[in-house]
C-alpha cells in the first residue's frame, strides 16, 4: 500500500517500527560504501595479464616501426588508433589517442576553449559569461570541470530518452553565450539510461547561436553493457549524422579504457572532425613531446582488436551485472509497493539512479551515513552540488561484495522508507 | 692559423679546397641526425628490466596499501613522491608526482596562470600583456609553450654562470608585466651550463614587480652527469635560499624520468611551495581523478631510492660520454685553430650549444642538410625561431651511433669551415 494513502495513525505506527529497525541496524557497527564508481579489486584482476603483455624481451615497435620506449607520435600509435577508434565507432584517422585519463582531456578541451578558442573563434576568456548545459542528474566530474572555469550551467531535465530537447534546442539557439553541453549519451552517469536515436539525431541537427557551440560526448561507457553488446541497441553514428547539418565540428566525443583494463593507467581517447583533430594535435605538439607508447602497445597486444575488447567486457559484466540484480531486487522488494522513490534499471554502465519524494534525499544519505554506508553526497549529481528538489541519489553498486551491497541496499531501502514517513508526517530533521 | 688573419688569395684557395671536399661528403649520401635529442636504442634498453617489475602476478598495493590498479590518489604514491623529491633535493610533501611528461606539466602550469592566475593574482587572460623572460640559447619547447599563450619572450643572453642577471634583476623589477621566467638550472638544454651558486641566489632573491612572477626551474638534468654525480658540484636548494626572501611560491620546480628510463613512458613531478602545492592539488582533482599509479610504482619498484637512480645514471653516462667526447675532439681537431667558432664543454646533459661566427648559423645548417646530416634548426634555440646573430646551432650527440656520429660531425666542422671562408671572403649564399 501506498505511503501516501495511509493515514496518520498507520504511518506512525510504522514509523515507530522502523525507527526501532534503524536503531538495530545503526548497532551493527557497519563500514560499507556505494559510493565510488569503480570496480572491484576481484573485477580488476581480470585485466591483470595486461601487465603480462611487455617485458624486457618484449618487441617494443608498433605495428609501423616506431619505438616505443622512446620519444614521439603526438597522437598515439597506429593500432591504438585503430583499436580506440573502432571502439568508439569512429574513424582511426579522426582519433587520438593519448595518456591515463579522458576526464583530463575534457578539461584540457574546455581549458583550450578558454585561452585560445576553436577554429578561430574568440577565446571563452575574453567573453563576459560563458555557459553550458548539463542534462540532470549528471556526472558531477562533468560539472566541476566547468565550474572550475566559472562556467554558469543550465540544467536540463533527463528523461529515458535523453535530455528535453525541446529545451536544448530552444536555448541554444537563442543564446549565443551558451558554448557548450555535457553529454553522456551511452548508459548514461547516473541513470544508465542511452539516448535514443531520436535525441542523438537532434541533437546532431542543433543549429546553435555561438558558432563554437561544442557537445562534449563522454562515451565512457560505449562497451559497458551488462547483457552482452549482441542485445543491446548501439548508438548512431553521432559525427555522420551532424555531418548532415555541418555539424561535424560541434563534437568532441572522448572515450578511455579505465572500466575496461585499470581506473586510472588505461589509456584514453579524443575523436572530432578533420579540422579539430588538426588543431588539437597542433596544441598537443606545444603541450607534449607525446603520450606513454609502452602502455598503448601493451593494450593493444592484450586486446588485438574491438573482438577482444568485447569478450572481456564479458567478463566485466558477470562481476557487476549479478550486483545491479541484487540492488535492484531488493529496491523493488522494499520500496516497490510504497510510492515513496523511484530509480532506473540500468542495462549498462556504473550506476542506479534513485529518486526519492522531495527534499528527502539529503536526509536519506545522513540516515545511510549514520548507520555506516556511504553514499554519493545527495546533490552531486547536479551542477554546483545543488539538486532543486533534493532527491537524487547515486547508487553504485560495483565496489562492494554481494553480501556488502545486500547490507547497504537494505540500509538505504530502510532508510528512503524512515525519510519519506517522516516527510509525510510533515516532521523536519 | 685563424681564418680572419689570412689573405684573400689564400681563403679562395681553402674555399676551393673545401668545396672540392664537401662535394666528395655529399656525393656518399649520408643520411644522419645529430638533431635530436633522445637516448639511442641501446641506451634506453637499460631500463627494460622495469618492465618485469609489474606483472599479473605482483602486489599492486603502495607502501600505504593503496590499490594501484584502481581508481584515486591525485598526488601520486608516498613511494614516488619520495623518490622523485629526492632525485630533485625537495621535501616529498612539496611533490606532486604525475604522469609521462613535464614538458606537459610545465603547459598545465602556464595555462593555469592565463585561465585562473595563482594564489589569487588576476589570470593572465585578463591582462593586455604578458612577458616572460628566456635566457638564450635555450630549450625550444620552452619557447614554443609560451609562444602559444602570446606571450612576449624577452632574450636574456646566458654565460658559463647562468643568466645575465644584472639584466634579469632589472626587468624583473620594473616590469610589471613580466610574469615568468625560464630557467634550466643544470647541463643546460643547449649550452650545457650548470648555473652558479651566484646565479642561483640572485635568482631566488629576485624583487619583482609583479608578484605573480613565476620561475619555471625545468630540472630536467637534475642527475644526468656524464662524470658521476660525485665528481660534479650539486645545485644549492633553490626553495630554502627563495625562503629567506619569503620568495618560496615563485618557484615551480619540475623534473621527469624521460632521460632516466623511458622517453615519453617514464613518470614526472612538480614541487613548489606548500600554498603553491595547495593549489596545484586543488586543480588537479578537477582535472583528473589521478595519474598512472602502475607506472609510478614500476618505477619505485625498480630503483627503490635515489641510490638506485644514481646507479642507473651511470650506465646511461656511459653510453653518453663516449659520444659527447668524440663530437667535442673532432671539433677541437678541426675547428680548434681556426677562430671560427666556439662551443661548450659539457659536463652533463643531451647538448653542446656550437656559436658559429656572426650570419652563418643558417648556411651551416643547410650545407649540413644537402649532404644528408640533420641539425637542429638554426634558431631553434631562441623565442620566436629567431637567433639575432644567426650564429647558434644545437648538436644533439646521444641518438646516433659512434660511427655515425664520427661522420656527421666531421661535416659538421666542415661545412663550418666553408660556411666561415665565405662569410669572410663576404660572399652571401
Amino acid at each position: 500500500m501506498l505511503y501516501t494513502e495511509m493515514d496518520t495513525t498507520a504511518l506512525e505506527d510504522i514509523k515507530k517500527e522502523l525507527e526501532l529497525e534503524y536503531e538495530k541496524v545503526r548497532g551493527l557497527n557497519l563500514k560499507l560504501n556505494m559510493s565510488r564508481g569503480k570496480p572491484a579489486p576481484d573485477q580488476v584482476a581480470v585485466s591483470f595479464p595486461v601487465l603480462d603483455e611487455l617485458t624486457s624481451n618484449s618487441d617494443i615497435k608498433s605495428e609501423d616501426g616506431t619505438d616505443c620506449s622512446n620519444y614521439g607520435v603526438v597522437d598515439g600509435i597506429p593500432e591504438a588508433k585503430k583499436l580506440m577508434a573502432d571502439m568508439m565507432g569512429v574513424s582511426a584517422d579522426n582519433t587520438i589517442v593519448c595518456g591515463n585519463s579522458s576526464l583530463n582531456l575534457m578539461y584540457d578541451q574546455v581549458s583550450r576553449g578558454f585561452t585560445h578558442g576553436y577554429l578561430g573563434s574568440e577565446p571563452w576568456c575574453k567573453l563576459d559569461r560563458v555557459k553550458f548545459l548539463c542534462p540532470v542528474p549528471g556526472y558531477d566530474r562533468h560539472f566541476l570541470v566547468t565550474q572550475h572555469f566559472g562556467v554558469e550551467m543550465i540544467n536540463i531535465p533527463i528523461t529515458s530518452e535523453g535530455p528535453d530537447m525541446d529545451m536544448v534546442e530552444e536555448l541554444v539557439a537563442n543564446d549565443p553565450y551558451i558554448k557548450g553541453m555535457w553529454v553522456v549519451p551511452r548508459f548514461s552517469n547516473p541513470t544508465g539510461i542511452t539516448y535514443s536515436d531520436d535525441t542523438l539525431k537532434r541533437l546532431a541537427a542543433l543549429k546553435p547561436a555561438a558558432k563554437d557551440f561544442r557537445i562534449f560526448y563522454d562515451n565512457a561507457y560505449c562497451v559497458h553493457s551488462l547483457y552482452g553488446e549482441e542485445n543491446d541497441t548501439q548508438l548512431i553514428d553521432i559525427f555522420s549524422e551532424a555531418a548532415k547539418y555541418g555539424n561535424e565540428d560541434m563534437i568532441f566525443e572522448f572515450s578511455s579504457t579505465s572500466k575496461i583494463t585499470f581506473p586510472g593507467a588505461g589509456i584514453s581517447a579524443i575523436a572530432a572532425s578533420d579540422a579539430n583533430i588538426k588543431e588539437i594535435k597542433k596544441t598537443l605538439t606545444v603541450q607534449t613531446i607525446g603520450h606513454d607508447k609502452l602502455n598503448q602497445l601493451r593494450h593493444v597486444r592484450f586486446f588485438k582488436d574491438i573482438g577482444g575488447i568485447k569478450i572481456h567486457m564479458k567478463k566485466h559484466a558477470d562481476f557487476i551485472r549479478p550486483k545491479f540484480e541484487k540492488v535492484l531486487s531488493i529496491l523493488e522488494r522494499e520500496l516497490g509497493t510504497l510510492g515513496v522513490g523511484e530509480w532506473t534499471n540500468p542495462r549498462g554502465g556504473y550506476f542506479i539512479s534513485f529518486d526519492s519524494k522531495q527534499h528527502c534525499a539529503d536526509k536519506i544519505y545522513e540516515l545511510c551515513k549514520d548507520a555506516g554506508v556511504t553514499l554519493t553526497g545527495a546533490g552531486a549529481t547536479y551542477p554546483y552540488g545543488k539538486d532543486p528538489e533534493n532527491k537524487n541519489l547515486r547508487i553504485a553498486p560495483t565496489f562492494p561484495t554481494i553480501d556488502e551491497l545486500e547490507k547497504a541496499t537494505e540500509l538505504f531501502a530502510l532508510a528512503v522508507k524512515l525519510a519519506s514517513v517522516r516527510a509525510i508526517l510533515g516532521e523536519t530533521a
